[in-house]
């Protein structure tokens, strides 16, 4: 996060802070990444332009910032309905058993690709970052990196223990089930289900040749 | 395609029709989907209005006809340069080995993806398409699954052959490989390289987890 503030904010600039990403969710789905304007965030979010100024120095970086707290609460609020310690939410689901964790998370990410709540203000955010550049390069850096990174971190602990192949590189073995869903989901090319979702990790644990 | 006239167009109609595709694809690079117009495309090809609305009923039947000619072309000239058969472009390449076979054409599409004047306008279609239903549609039905039934109808064959598991969805297992290139295009997340694409269908076929 490269906001201006240090992390003890009031109570009051708490509250702010939220209604602030609120605005800047609503504002995006309603009107798209290019018509969205600081000023107009601002005004929906009863603050002045100048409390958005004194944290943020851009509408992308307060944009980008509503989508890494929207990805935050949505994942604690998934830990908190599983029963799970939120703090773990920086990490995915390590049971031993690979394909039963990546099903139980990519089945998580098809419910919220599903849920109307996301899909407009990504799908906005989605389509400005095929067209600019420099947005693109912070959404992947700010909030798509990070994601991939847990999933790395999950291969590679299968890579210990033996479940994925020594040989295999997990940045670009992620891809091969989390790329479909996305495709999917940009594209309206099939449903996007939990048995899609559990094709996906079969295939890609087992392979499609015949073992 | 759903144009108006027989096929039997005159030698004089083929060139029109020629600078109308090419005026559609430079103008949606230039100026993106939502602000390219008949009017426009019709000045700059050098034909009247008239002559586009004799043989297409929107902008978007012209511009997705014009991507359409435009594989068609890449994928006659990737024929010419290998020296096969030009008619058999409408199949995917069937020696027996599917691994060769797929990365053949995974690095034919990486160096497409690549092509600078591929990029420019496919990126403007793709981009008015997350946010454009309707388009969208038309694009899946009309460009996209084409293509991916080729996919389709190697993986079936492989499946006969044995190389491919018989309880394997082809339509599901395609997009293993076809996916995470689409999405590495559209993000720009990493590099899209031959070596890349032979990872996916090495990763895909012989599956993460150790045999």
């Amino acid at each position: 996060m490269a906001t201006k503030t240090a992390p003890d904010s009031s109570r009051r600039s708490e509250r702010s802070r939220r209604a602030i990403y609120d605005a800047a969710l609503a504002l995006i789905s309603e009107a798209g990444y290019a018509k969205t304007t600081i000023e107009g965030i601002a005004a929906r979010a009863g603050v002045g332009k100048q409390t958005i100024y004194r944290w943020w120095s851009s509408k992308a970086e307060v944009l980008l910032e509503a989508f890494v707290d929207m990805g935050e609460r949505n994942m604690a609020a998934a830990a908190e309905a599983a029963g799970t310690d939120p703090a773990s939410v920086r990490a995915l689901p390590d049971t031993g058993d690979l394909a039963a964790d990546l099903k139980h998370v990519l089945r998580a990410t098809v419910d919220e690709l599903n849920d109307p709540a996301f899909e407009a203000p990504y799908r906005a955010l989605a389509a400005e970052g095929i067209v600019n550049r420099e947005l693109s390069a912070r959404v992947v850096e700010q909030l798509l990196e990070p994601g991939l990174q847990l999933y790395v971190d999950r291969l590679r602990a299968a890579q210990e223990s033996g479940a994925v192949r020594a040989e295999v590189d997990p940045r670009i073995a992620l891809e091969l089930f989390v790329s479909p869903l996305a495709q999917r989901w940009l594209q309206g090319t099939g449903e996007l289900s939990h048995a899609y979702a559990d094709a996906l990790v079969d295939y890609a644990l087992g392979g499609l040749s015949p073992r």
